[in-house]
């Protein structure tokens, strides 16, 4: 179906299901998190009203030469942009809310969002200039968000970020429940347990579709409370006694970072900050109330010095080992403000990524061989995941009994095992969905099928461009990151076709050109000749001449070195 | 102290402590393998003798772009060729093997390994033209090598490949013992568990210095024997009823292969092999007598389509989700014998690498996509560590009670971890050190000591070059690979200096050109003026020019995109 038909049956379909009474439908159009873990966003369509949960970003993978970031391809919305109502983001985690700033220079559209993730959102539009140009409105649990035909409201739940929500959304259709990022905590170190009740009362009532966040779908069990970071870190401050702690965490983890202050406060110690995105979350967190402690009790790091090591905590960014972190420079010996030696005492308080390991892994033989004692991973139990185990998610698909279930946010292997769960939970396996991003699910009582396929993917923002690096752009950096690039030059006569200088040799990334003077006049020999084979034929058809000059000069080099820059000629006529 | 002092020293060293009777001593001098995961190889020293143990490699990180291998800096041995008497080899893995062929082009000396190991071997300097040209002697546990006044006498230890030994290295200063790579298993599926009497042995008579294996010094409790991952072939056989069993694992792990063969001749199947390295590891493996089956079990892949799915085990490599590997191109559809679908059932009887999660899920979730039923990761025991845990570690250390302790076969952490576990199990601290490459460690009843530091490091392989990628190509290929290539090309007559065509702008991997012919305009124009401001300046000083073109060009280009590409200004005279 082309896109003008599929807008057109849209249109019919619509209309059909107001004039004649028919089975109304919801359509739910995922352009992120499904088949990736990162830019979470779905679009959700009923009669003419559209809106979006959430607008994340993703990062590059190690193929992604020079990109900075990754985020949804937004043709869809801005070929809908008349019917989108609106943004409705479920927490302040980057890949729900890090392409903001780029969907909203497109479309300006109402954001909802609860108070802390709005703050978050602020401090990145801020960043993109955006500041006071959008409209965003804090909601709470339990409001009753009306878009269009369909209404929203937000489910607390627990997560490693406070202020998370799951969304209900009531439509013409029935009921849609996602449930954002989640965990079941039943001991959060502050507000409630993920609303359980909210989540079985809709189960109750009937619910449509349930969608639910699959990370941890591999993990038997479930997950640990956050509160025994806190119950660690405990015996960790006792075991520190008269040594600086500096503690690494994600800059969002406010919970773990109040209980570090609380510590910290029972300990008398001063909390100092390092870390740009640390001392911007901190700050933000203490202005909306969402951390608290005495006075006096943060310092800025230049005072650390008037303490003694035992009466310091240093926070910091860097748990994921980030080379550019505090943490990192830290264990280079090239912060600004902090070196470390034997009086530290360092706990890295996260899980390394996948892709991370060896980069944290460097950051703990920097530190250790500074003198410090390091405890990471899995060493004591310093960080607990954000995500449901298998046993919270069967606990979920239980209480809600969705007629359909979509599991999302995860890798293929992550859909499938929740599906897996969800059909052991008694859901039919003709009503468990593996969607993939791009794909319309039309959903209603008679059944979830695949309606259309809309233009998704990847859009690659680096520095100011966004997506204007593409797989041309993509395959050359590549290219040239492998063996480097040969450049053949050379300067022509443009009515005689006679050479007039060259051809020369510039190459960079290929070999130390000084102790390879043979090679590389090999391949000026190799260039030349087929200059000269060709100076006879019709000389302007340099297409031709700078193709066999390619071939022949990487025969010549790979011949010697068994490696394949890129060879560049360039013709220069005069 | 220089190198010619040091070797002076050394001569001077060596003189008096023959003539006066005074107390000898050992040196090692480690060349690789301390501080990082690879290249294990280290050179033992006494009086005028020499001999090397292992001679591996490791694999390029990610910042080495285009490298294929990295092996040890030899200058050290090559100073000193006239004094290496041999080469003694504790096991056929890449890192203790991979550099062999690279070092027996600079000095020819024999070789002693295991009948196993020296196949693999072997095998290996056969693709590097050397077969035949070195000498390599069979060893066995027990067997004294007479290495100049040292013996080297191999030890029976458990290993995921056959025919590992630990040595121990008898000297006039005293025996040093180190361990190879090693686990110990009460119930190895071949042969006998790690000789512990012997080392016990050597720990009653009095061992001077103890090397051992640190890779799983931060992991707590016993590793599992290799019988479990039988055990948990059986089950999955049971569940794979008249379904195609492909497992991936490594090509080395002959015990494992065995294991197969063994359950696929009790379930009537027929066994055949996908990848080069797992055939030729597979058949080297039957000519020597370490693998075993019954006539007409092997199959060619080709055959395969005359039997019934569960009638066939397919052997593959793979299991780090190698892009290139036989089941990664099984999970993208390409392979050209084998397609996957339902009625598979696929075990990755392996753990990730730290650094392969990312390629090894990408596999996983291919081949889940094609309907295959799939086991990874943790989810039956499907694979065992070859490397000791921490109990096995005080066990071994207990066993041998040296003088000093010197862990090895780790990143720092690890050499860290397994230096405060002896420290535990009694060794005094100022007895242990942890050493770096490149430091000669003097080794005598006296005390041990770092004597002076002689070259060691990295040397990059790439294609038929070896050395010849250091760090300004590297850096040039790193630079290209983040924002691409723009070459600024001009022809001046070199009589006048005057512009006679240019400036042109190329560019590769920068931006999209098509689309982006504004900003390449702004950038000839830049790089114009600079050149017509100059052009009444001696207009021979090129270097200056291109430099100021460089700047200038690069800043227009930053200003717009905020992007850095490399900028190559190119000046042809006619």
């Amino acid at each position: 179906m082309s896109k003008q038909e599929s807008r057109q049956y849209n249109r019919r379909n619509t209309k059909k299901s107001q004039k004649d009474g028919i089975v109304e439908s919801i359509r739910m159009i995922p352009l992120g998190g499904l088949n990736e873990i990162g830019k979470n966003m779905t679009v959700y369509s009923c009669r003419d009203d559209m809106f979006i949960v959430d607008c994340g970003n993703s990062f590059p993978d190690s193929e992604m030469f020079g990109v900075d970031l990754v985020i949804p391809d937004f043709s869809y919305i801005i070929e809908n942009k008349d019917k989108i109502k609106g943004i409705v983001i479920t927490h302040g985690h980057e890949d729900h809310i890090g392409s903001l700033p780029y969907l909203l220079k497109e479309i300006n559209v109402p954001v909802y969002a609860t108070k802390l993730t709005k703050g978050l959102i602020e401090n990145k539009l801020n960043e993109h200039s955006l500041k006071n140009l959008i409209e965003i409105n804090v909601i709470k649990p339990g409001d009753r968000i009306k878009i269009g035909c369909m209404t929203v409201v937000p489910i607390h739940v627990n997560h490693s970020i406070p202020d998370a929500v799951g969304l209900a959304i009531e439509s013409p259709a029935g009921t849609v429940i996602t449930t954002g990022d989640f965990k079941i905590d039943y001991t959060p170190p502050q507000g409630e347990t993920t609303d359980l009740s909210t989540f079985a009362r809709y189960g109750q009532k009937g619910v449509l579709a349930f969608l639910s966040d699959s990370t941890n779908a591999e993990r038997l069990g479930y997950s640990a409370s956050e509160k025994t970071v806190g119950k660690s870190f405990e015996s960790l401050f006792d075991q520190a006694v008269n040594r600086r702690i500096i503690i690494a965490t994600f800059a969002s983890n406010i919970y773990r970072i109040q209980q570090i202050l609380d510590l910290a406060v029972l300990h008398k110690r001063k909390v100092c900050v390092s870390g740009r995105s640390m001392i911007n979350n901190i700050q933000m967190a203490f202005e909306l109330g969402y951390l608290k402690a005495p006075e006096n009790v943060m310092i800025e790091p230049e005072q650390a010095k008037d303490y003694e090591p035992g009466q310091i905590v240093l926070i910091t960014t860097g748990s994921q080992g980030e080379p550019l972190s505090a943490l990192s420079r830290m264990s280079g010996g090239t912060h600004r403000q902090f070196s470390i030696n034997k009086d530290d005492f360092i706990i890295i308080s996260a899980t390394p990524i996948p892709g991370n390991e060896k980069m944290v892994t460097k950051v703990v033989n920097g530190l250790l061989k500074l003198g410090a004692s390091v405890i990471y991973e899995s060493m004591y139990d310093v960080h607990v995941s954000g995500h449901a185990y298998q046993e919270e998610l069967k606990l979920m698909l239980n209480l809600v009994k969705p007629r359909y279930f979509i599991p999302v946010h995860g890798e293929y292997k992550h859909l499938k095992r929740h599906a897996i769960l969800a059909e052991g939970a008694g859901i039919p396996a003709d009503n468990i969905i593996i969607g993939n991003i791009g794909e319309v699910l039309k959903i209603d009582k008679n059944g979830i099928s695949v309606e259309e396929v809309v233009p998704s993917g990847q859009v690659l923002v680096d520095g100011l461009g966004v997506g204007d690096v593409g797989s041309v752009v993509l395959r050359d950096r590549r290219h040239l990151s492998q063996d480097g690039l040969v450049v053949v030059v050379f300067t022509v006569d443009n009515a005689t076709g006679e050479l007039l200088s060259g051809p020369d040799i510039v190459s960079r990334g290929f070999v130390y050109v000084k102790e390879s003077e043979a090679l590389i006049s090999e391949a000026r020999m190799a260039a030349r000749s087929v200059i000269e084979k060709y100076k006879d034929y019709d000389y302007k058809d340099w297409t031709v001449i700078k193709s066999k000059i390619r071939d022949q000069v990487s025969t010549v080099l790979y011949k010697k070195t068994k490696r394949s820059p890129m060879v560049l000629p360039i013709v220069m006529e005069v």
